[in-house]
C-alpha cells in the first residue's frame, strides 16, 4: 500500500511551494527532489499567490518566520485552499514565543490543512493553547513511549478531528493519525535527532507525498513518515567510524533517492491503533 | 584556452558579490571557493554599494527575491556598471510570477550585464516579456536538443545581441552566445538537474570566471559552464550504489575544487556554430 | 583541562540562540548540534527576547546583517545580558562596510559580550574603528605570524581589557585572550579557509563552550577554538584524492561529532604568553 504512495509521488512529479526557514531549506529543496518531487521556495507576499497556483501542494513551516513572511503563509495558504491544494504545516517552535504560538493558531484558523507534522510539544501547543486551558494537559505526557502511546494516540485522534487534519506527531514512536485510525511508527533510528532539520525535511517530502496522493492523505503521510525513517536506518548502516551527523544527513537524503517502492514496503514498521 | 581561464581565477582569486536565494547560497559561496575565488554575500541597500565597491564582479540572483532585495539588486546593479565590474544575472523562475519577471525585465533595463544565465523558458521570458508579443515564440521550442540546435543558437545571438550580455542557455546541451558566436557544450549528466541549486552555482562561477577574465567574457562564460559539466561527470563517475543527490552535490563541489587547467580542456566537448 | 569543557557541553547540552547569516546557518546548527549542545535560530525582533530568554547562550553574527535583523540583534544582547547569558559576537566583514563597522560598534556599545570571535582584520576594526585614529595601527599587522605574534597578543589583551571580553583572533596562528593571559593556538589546516563558514561555525560552537563554561570562559574558548583546530586536523587526514572543500566540510562537522575530551586534549598545540 504504502509503495504505490511513493510510486506515484515519481509518477506524478509534483511541484511543491514551500515557504520555509533559511536554516534547512537546501535540505528541504533536496529531498524533495529525492523522493520524486520537484520544490520552489517563494515567501514574498507579492508572488506567492502566483506561485502556488503554479504548484500543486504547499508547505509552510515557521522556522525563522518574521512579519514579512506571516503575511505570505497566510495569503499562500488561502490560496491553496482555494485552488484544492494539499497544504501542511510545520509549526516549529511552537509554544517556544508567543509569535509562533499565534502565528500558528492563526494559520490554523485561517486555513484548512491537510497535515500537520511537529514534535509532541508543538502538536500540545497547537491543540491546547488556543483553548481556555494554561499549561500542558497531564494526560499528554511530553514523550512518547510505549506506556503513554495510547493517550497520546488518543490525543493526536481528537485534534485531527478538530482540524480535520491528519496530525503527524513524529519522535521516538511517530504517529501519524485521522479522526479515526493512527499510525504508530517505529521507524528511523535516534541519531536522527543529531541533525538539524530532519522534521522540516520530513515535512516537506510529506507535501510532496500527500500531493501526489490527494485521495488518501492519511496513508500518504504515513508512507512519507515511514520513508524517512527507513532512510534514517538505511543511512545509518552506512556510517563508518569517522562519520558524524553531517555525513549522516547527507546519507538520509541519498537513501531517500535511492528508495523504491519496495524497500518502503519492506522496511516499514508499524501498528495500526 | 579555456584552462588559461580557469588558471586566471586561480592565479586572480577575485572577490565576488553575490545576491542570492538563500536556498542554496552555501553551495555558492563554496562553488566560488572551489574554483578559486573568494565570495562575499550581502543584501542590505544600505551596504550592497559598498561591498560591491571592494569586489570585482557581481552575481545577482533572484531565487527567494523581496521587496528588500530587489531594490539592492538594482543598486549594487548600477554600482558595479559604474565601476566596471562584471555582472551576472540569474533569472531564476522568471515566467513563474510577475513579480519575477518585472523584477528580471527591470534588471536588465537599468543595469548592463555582461552574462545573463538560465534555462530556455527563463531565457525566453527575458527575450519575449519586454515586447508586444505575449505568449511563446513558436520557432523557440521548450527543449534544447539537436533538431531544434540552430533556432535556439539564432535565438541566444539575437537576445545577445539585443542586450550586449553574453547569453548562457543551460540544459541537456549548454548553448553559450555573444551575437557573432556560440559554443554548444555537451558536457554534464541528467543527474545534475536532481540536485537544487547547480544552476544557481554556475552563475556564481560563471561570475568568478568573467571576472577573472574581464576582456574575453565570451570564452570565460564556456569555460564555467564547460568547468561544471565535466565536474558533473566527475562526480558522477565517483558516485557508489548507496550515493544519491546530496553526496554528489558534494561531489561535484569537490570536483571543481580539484579540477585542473588541463582537465577542464581535455575534458571539454563543444562544438561552435 | 580542556577536556573538561568539552565534557561539560556533552554533560549540559545547552539550548543556543543564534542570529546568524543565511549563507553558514545550517552548519552552525549542525556543529552546535555536534559538540554536544542545541540551537535555536531565531532574529524576528517580536519573539527574540523571548527566544533568548528560554535559551542559555547566545551567538549574534553579522554576515548578512539587514535593518531588521540588527534590531533584533540589538534586543536580543541587552535581554540576554540581563539574564547573564554569555553572548558572543562575530563580527562578519567589520570593515568592508559602514553599515558593518558601525553595527559592530554598536553592539559593543549597547551589548556586553563573553567573547568577540573573527580574524585579525575584523578585530582591529572593532578596536581602532571607534577612537579617534583611523586606518591600521602599524604595530598591529594584517597576518599573525610568529615574527608579530607578541605584538598581537598585547593587542588583544588590551582590547579584551576595554571590552572585558575574551577576544579570539584566529587564523594561522589562533589567540584567545583576555586581559591577562593568551593562548597561542597552532591546530587547524590552511585548508580549512577553503571552506565558507568555519570561523561562523567556531562562533557558534564557542557560544556552546562558553554557556557550558560560564565560570571560566576564557579556557573555554580556547577549549573550542582547539576543538576546530583538531577536527579540522582530523577531517583532513581523511580525505580521499577526489575529496574537496564540501567533503572537508562535512568530514570536520563529523569530527566534532566524534570527538572525545580525550582527543581534544591531547591533540591540543598550544603555548601561554
Amino acid at each position: 500500500m504504502f509503495k504505490q504512495m511513493l510510486a506515484k509521488v515519481r509518477q506524478t512529479c509534483p511541484l511543491i511551494h514551500n515557504i520555509t526557514n533559511y536554516v534547512t531549506v537546501n535540505d528541504c529543496a533536496n529531498i524533495i527532489i529525492a523522493c520524486g518531487a520537484s520544490p520552489i521556495m517563494s515567501d514574498d507576499k507579492n508572488e506567492v499567490e502566483e506561485i502556488t497556483s503554479v504548484c500543486a501542494g504547499l508547505n509552510i513551516n515557521i522556522g525563522t518566520l518574521n512579519s514579512r513572511t506571516i503575511d505570505s503563509m497566510l495569503i499562500a495558504g488561502k490560496k491553496a485552499n482555494q485552488l484544492g491544494h494539499p497544504v501542511v504545516l510545520d509549526p516549529v517552535g511552537a509554544g517556544a514565543s508567543a509569535l509562533r504560538t499565534q502565528t500558528a493558531l492563526k494559520l490554523l484558523d485561517e486555513v484548512r490543512f491537510a497535515v500537520i507534522r511537529g514534535n509532541i510539544s508543538e502538536i500540545k501547543t497547537l491543540a491546547l493553547g488556543s483553548g481556555k486551558t494554561k499549561g500542558v494537559d497531564a494526560d499528554v505526557a511530553d514523550k512518547v513511549s510505549e506506556q503513554n502511546l495510547d493517550n497520546v494516540v488518543e490525543f493526536a485522534k481528537q485534534f485531527a478531528k478538530k482540524t480535520g487534519a491528519v496530525i503527524a506527531i513524529t519522535g521516538a514512536i511517530d504517529i501519524v493519525a485521522d479522526s479515526q485510525k493512527a499510525y504508530c511508527i517505529k521507524n528511523g533510528h535516534p541519531m536522527m535527532s543529531d541533525i538539524t532539520g530532519t522534521g522540516c525535511q520530513l515535512s516537506a517530502m510529506t507535501t510532496a507525498f500527500v500531493t501526489a496522493n490527494k485521495d488518501n492523505v492519511l496513508d500518504a503521510t504515513a508512507a512519507a513518515v515511514i520513508s524517512m525513517g527507513v532512510a534514517g536506518e538505511i543511512a545509518h548502516g552506512r556510517l563508518s567510524a569517522m562519520d558524524g551527523n553531517s555525513s549522516y544527513r547527507n546519507y538520509i537524503i541519498d537513501a531517500i533517492y535511492n528508495m523504491t517502492p519496495d524497500m518502503l514496503e519492506k522496511g516499514a514498521k508499524y501498528e495500526v491503533r
